[in-house]
């Protein structure tokens, strides 16, 4: 259940001092013998997108989409650093493809890189590079050093995320850190995965796009969109099989799906994971858009904490969410019972609308009776541990 | 003053039994002798409007834009309630206008009506239509019935919010409550203004809409527009005096901006009121996207709630507001002190930056350097007792 399940590549972790007291906080994911495979990545859409996504972005075109290795920093976003930062980030991913092959080297373009941490403060490339030849040093295909890799980009995630999904005689493995810009010191969401299916760029790529679309960019704790999300996949071919376009998109994207899960629960300060539906739109795009509204309505996340049925507050953000709307259609359900039905208020089993609301996951599904768009964005609370959190940087 | 401080106007509050234990909650703004004069209004644009909201729009339309009376209840948003929330709303405003006139009568037309207060719960009409007779008979030119208006109208606001600026022999008066949907419970921002300026329905409309475009909507807690937000203004004419369209925009900019004010500074839980300032922008409507953007970040109002000088999430914000933004060109300062320029930190007094964030009055300056569209917008920060009064409405 991670990086180095597929076949074919393998993992490290270990301290590079951008964190204080030796904390983990530099992970290596790598092919096993360094040469360059088809890859893909998908970067935020955030105009200050910080030096690593520059980086990434210029190495995976000039590579003609192939890498040997993803370096990963946690502690410093390295965004908003100007050149410098651009520079520190080629000097890493040039290091990194030197002690790799040490004989014959491999280029930089090769070596791709993400980075999370607070954003505007200068990257310190001369603390961390001496760690480098020993983070490299290090890797291997075994499930510890895979671990240490998803613990070293970890922030104010309580837990590592990894995931693995089979397919038929080939694998994709993962692992992740964050969920938007909820991570406050440390900003970002990023996701490395990998497999050993047989696959070209291109389909691989499309493959990255058709997964994330569902689940990380069906995903908002806070509306803010990082400066350093990237989303990349790395294929070592290494398992001999070359499943279908269809299939490897399918793997990927439950892969995705189970990430942006375990985000979701690991939220700063969350109390709740809630999915909000909305079904009944014109059509998807509008299903997506009135979604969000509610999932990332500040009012609607304090009732998700308080437990409160308030769903006022829901129909509110639907009629503000400039889609089609017509009040009089509207049904509104928390965990299946309904509570809203052509816009007025029904009777309904309260009893069971408390006890869903009291657990863990919560359900909230509107339908807008216009049409057969339909979506769903996954949400958490907002609870006081977000706001102590988030508070203050220092 | 207040809404009774032009001349030709009178005011009064009562208890209608709507909330509980007696609290005022019924509010009347009428001309003095019951005639209907020039009137106008704004309304929210949130797709779910109340019933309040669509009867006003009908009245002031088929009133060639008259009124002799504003009724308002606070404690129930009558939204959500379909068919017999109308109902209620024009059986409250013909009760209004028989008690004005009870010998010749006035037409229910000439009567507007506001409410606020929680979404989706039948509204109690026949609890209240007895409290209206000593509602009307109460009304008077006094600052205390004008008073008592405005605490009337009060959901969650600490303070009644009222308003008058003088013209050159003419007066506008106002009261407010609440802001966007800040006031969880209750809902809604109202705003209800009177002049004895004389003038004509169509030039009070423009400038009530000029007035409201730099205040009302430059203002924004959780960006959150509610169901019933509506702005209204009646002019009596009773000084004799005709200003210039402008004069009278600008009274009546004057007076929306300070209700605005108000209301930011008595924002549920808030500590601060923050301006964000966006400069050099392509243009001022991208101006006022990005500095709404920044304004309405849950991260950059945790910062403010915490008066961290985290500038970063205001980078990533502008960033990420789909306007025309070069991070190397980007300065942000706080309370004059520039802390970011062309995208990167610099140098700065971190003693001046802590007294200018320690203080309740925030300044956030963002230049994009990329023309000469510019815009401000009003904002609180997000604050442990935001989040205490939403999360349970019962």
């Amino acid at each position: 259940m991670s990086v180095t399940r597929p076949a074919g590549f393998v993992a490290s972790g270990g301290a590079g001092g951008i964190k204080p007291e030796g904390k983990l906080d530099l992970a290596l994911v790598a092919t096993a013998d360094g040469a360059a495979v088809p890859a893909a990545g998908v970067f935020t859409t955030n105009k200050a997108a910080a030096a690593p996504v520059q980086v990434s972005r210029r190495h995976l075109a000039a590579s003609g989409q192939r890498a040997a290795a993803v370096l990963l920093t946690s502690g410093n976003a390295n965004a908003a650093t100007g050149p410098a930062g651009v520079a520190a980030c080629e000097a890493l991913c040039g290091e990194v493809a030197r002690l790799l092959r040490p004989d014959e080297g491999i280029a930089a373009e090769a070596v791709l890189i993400c980075q999370t941490g607070l954003i505007g403060f200068p990257f310190p490339l001369e603390v961390v590079r001496p760690r480098l030849p020993a983070l490299v040093a290090g890797r291997g295909p075994g499930r510890e050093q895979a671990e240490l890799a998803a613990r070293a980009i970890m922030t104010t995630d309580t837990v590592p995320k990894e995931v693995a999904v089979e397919g038929e005689g080939w694998t994709v493995g993962g692992m992740a850190k964050g969920a938007a810009m909820l991570s406050p010191r440390m900003a970002t969401m990023l996701a490395v995965l990998t497999t050993d299916a047989v696959v070209e760029p291109a389909v691989l790529q499309a493959a990255l796009r058709q997964a994330i679309e569902p689940t990380f960019n069906r995903l908002s704790v806070d509306g803010a969109t990082s400066t350093n999300d990237t989303v990349l996949v790395l294929a070592s071919g290494a398992s001999g099989r070359r499943p279908s376009a269809d299939a490897l998109a399918a793997a990927l994207t439950d892969a995705c799906g189970r990430l942006a899960r375990q985000m979701a629960q690991d939220a700063e300060g969350g109390t709740k994971v809630a999915v909000v539906r909305v079904e009944g739109a014109l059509d998807d795009e509008e299903a997506h858009r009135a979604a969000r509204k509610v999932a990332e309505s500040q009012l609607v996340q304090c009732s998700l904490n308080g437990a409160d049925p308030y769903w006022g507050r829901v129909v509110s953000e639907l009629g503000a969410a400039q889609v089609a709307f017509e009040l009089d259609r509207v049904r509104v359900a928390y965990g299946g019972v309904e509570v809203c039905r052509a816009g007025v208020a029904v009777p309904h089993d309260t009893e069971a609308v408390a006890a869903h609301l009291a657990g863990r996951e919560v359900e909230i599904t509107c339908d807008l009776g216009l049409g057969t768009g339909r979506a769903a964005v996954l949400t958490t609370d907002l609870s006081e541990g977000y706001l102590a959190e988030n508070r203050r940087t220092s």
